[in-house]
């Protein structure tokens, strides 16, 4: 009932182009599983919403730890855990790694930005970590991993930052250096990441979040020369309106019958969680 | 941004009847919050299925509070924590008085199956605790509990288990007198909830759990002399089938365009993090 | 079993001066409360250090909060968590405040250093945050509190910091405006201590902490203006002699007969886990 | 600074006899594995005690997986997991390997006793489960491995139980078909451990643990047939004596330059915590 799965390395290396669905939970990653996409990204930005906390590093190392080894522990493709800035300095950063990697997550992201962060696209100014601080972090982060599988996404916020195509992409070339096995490139704009493509020399694979341009469909992420899709929050979002509507309809109707038909059923869920397997335990 | 709440009891001696929503985290908390259930159901069901595994005692106690826990703090309604058997004997039932109490919980509903127990819908022999340790076990828990105000459900599964309405209101009239301050009982049928609220002198307030009858009218639950109904595990099941619809859709489209009219905004999600709120605290 | 406590505020009001031992677990508070102690003192190294880990922003809140949850819910006198520099910015303070408080803990002390911060008294520089920045923490911090009674110590390093007296009497005087409810003065000299404490105008209680000079006694730090006394780390430091005298004493006798005598019974273990209290809920 | 660490298969397969140190934290461990230790074990009893509780069950997997997966994450050695009755029923014991076996433990101990367990050394009754519902206790653990190097050793505490050797050997046959990679025959005397290894046929290796016969020496031990030797709690035993002085000294001497003499230094805790490699990091 627990499966095995391969490392986010070895499902980069067998795929053309990765598809990753954003997750919160255990849950959500077997439905995403089940949707056909090789991995799922434990998202910050989800972990924090369902405790009713923004993504500005409140809650800690531990708990999204907890959220991606709980979520990894399901599934029989790689999670990709969102490590934010790498929660501090150096010393932090070979700290997730021992911790991220002792507990069987294959790959991380981390980002440059300054520790605490704030959700990318809030309001306010997004300051970045110098250049070299953040080479010394993925240096660090490289050097503490034991598996030679273990896969570090060098995640730059320069277009969020207002900093230019030109700068991310010497930053992302920097990141190379330091050892990254693939670098992320945010940005709110479609067409800034195009320019960054075309500018990439193609070093290392480049991950892309259209969460700001839904349109952007996957072959032509692949055309441009993206390697990893990061579809990042949207089944959260959905989670959201369905919980919304479906509280309310209970509320305002005084009974469910309404939503019966809409609704996966008691077996579904117990389909999910594998019931009849586990019940053949029992003596 | 950290709302302060009445007690379970509190809320249960203003309101009429008290309508309570199943959900596993804060986010779903809140949204019950917003449509306007008086309290919330940390449903041991849902929060074994976001973690795939079956509702079979396999998380801990640990793991259950960390969830109710975590939802009570994000909400202005109590949390009511589905705590199953009481993790064991009549000593775990007071070591789990005094954790969920400590965290802040003002409400637990524990029920006369043995632990470890296997969900009341999932196929296979439910054995009951015998009354006489059933009934210590809630004589312990109103021992342990330190403030007046903590309120104990004592849920019977004598209708599960195949024992009948008369068995069921003898066991709740056991319970009642050993201290319980609510009784919970649990039937696949209408019809001998029906019965058995026909037999109940009124002694303690009772709970009713119609997942099995969505068509039951919270008007016709008070008139029957119900009065608390939890609307146990719609809300995850409305989730799992917009998830999954969800997945489906990206991975098929290859792009979230279609999606975007029918999800929350991040904007949204902003909103239910209270982001704004936290922002001001930055200098 | 579970003992009620007063506040940290209600011990020092009552106190001419209050003793606060260093501890990293419950059965090292239950110890300190039987010794006379009034207060334990979560330390955020002794924690590390039982993880083998630097005090250096490794551990996360989430892990420091549990050892000081799992302490206090033990004990009959209150714990002081050692919170470092609160973990991060205002934000983290404000989220740090509510989960403590929510613990059960009445009382927290935060430090003017940066955030990772390394131990005091490990070489390498220790920068200060800025006035204003620290200020402003502790005015999130006694405005995200709920309770009147939940207390903040403000803990200056400006002596290790090499940055004087005078500094660390302004900085003192800028958080007593902020509202801290008392100050801590950290440094490696006695004489420095004394000086600030001549200096000082006594608008609120300050707390030493004489690891590095021992002979410092209770009624001169009294008689010196002193009010709260931590002394922080020499039961763990007991503890490392003790253990690893007793581990070698097993590995080279080959048996156990020598320590029979100078180590605690297995019915002392008994005791302090309140096993008969415990027993007796068995029916 | 993360060690690696053999199995504990492999460290039995390699050594003649392996010495085993009962340990409730990391700290403990490293001074075990400085002492010569082959291996500890991360002890139900120690790590209740730590917490005041009594070790009866009440902890639950989680808290004790925590402990033990915190001390195998600082050593060298392999930690052995004391999983007391496997929390349950034979589904909590999957469950239980699956959660283990993730967080990189390679040995765990599981015991014929009733879930919940009372300590063995306690008084009053100790009801053992029946040898059937054992073995398929223990096959369950065997088939929920993914390596084949996981170790599982068989507990009976028949003895404790007053059933006599014979009962003894029987169960402990029954537990090597079932597939037990080791028996542990625990006693209050040293003469039925003795009659048990001369009537046991050495078809498993064979673990004691000497706590009520502490002048058994490891030499006697091998050539009566004993594998492995756990010294259960002869650290948290002699942590407390020294730890209950020290807060005694402290408190009625009113400083502590006594003590001074006697315990680590802040420069040895340092030491333990590899603070200089990990300030090597430091950029």
């Amino acid at each position: 009932m627990r499966a095995s799965y391969p490392s986010f390395r070895a499902v980069l290396a067998r795929d053309g182009i990765v598809r990753v669905a954003g997750v919160h939970d255990a849950l959500g990653g077997r439905l995403a599983q089940e949707a056909g996409f090789q991995a799922v990204w434990s998202s910050s930005f989800e972990v924090s919403a369902v405790r009713c906390l923004p993504d500005a590093s409140l809650l800690t190392m531990t708990e999204y730890l907890q959220a991606a080894s709980n979520t990894q522990r399901a599934l029989a493709i790689p999670v990709v855990a969102d490590c934010d800035t790498g929660y501090g300095n150096a010393l932090n950063v070979a700290h997730m790694v021992h911790e991220y990697e002792a507990a069987g997550i294959t790959a991380v992201c981390m980002e440059d930005k300054l520790f605490p962060k704030m959700n990318s696209f809030a309001a306010g100014e997004q300051t970045l970590l110098d250049v070299p601080s953040f080479v010394h972090k993925l240096r660090t982060a490289k050097n503490a991993q034991r598996s030679p599988d273990f896969f570090v996404i060098a995640r730059t916020e320069a277009l969020i930052s207002g900093l230019g195509v030109e700068e991310s992409l010497l930053r992302c070339t920097a990141y190379a250096s330091a050892g990254a096995d693939a670098v992320l490139i945010h940005s709110k704009t479609k067409d800034q990441v195009l320019e960054f493509l075309r500018g990439w020399d193609g070093r290392l694979p480049v991950v892309v979040v259209p969460t700001a341009y839904p349109d952007w469909h996957i072959d032509e992420v692949a055309a441009s020369g993206g390697s990893i899709v990061i579809y990042a929050n949207q089944g959260l979002r959905a989670t959201v309106t369905s919980l919304r509507e479906t509280f309310r309809t209970i509320y305002d109707r005084g009974q469910t019958s309404a939503l019966e038909g809409d609704i996966a059923s008691v077996a579904d869920i117990f389909a999910l969680q594998r019931l009849a397997d586990w019940q053949k335990l029992e003596q």
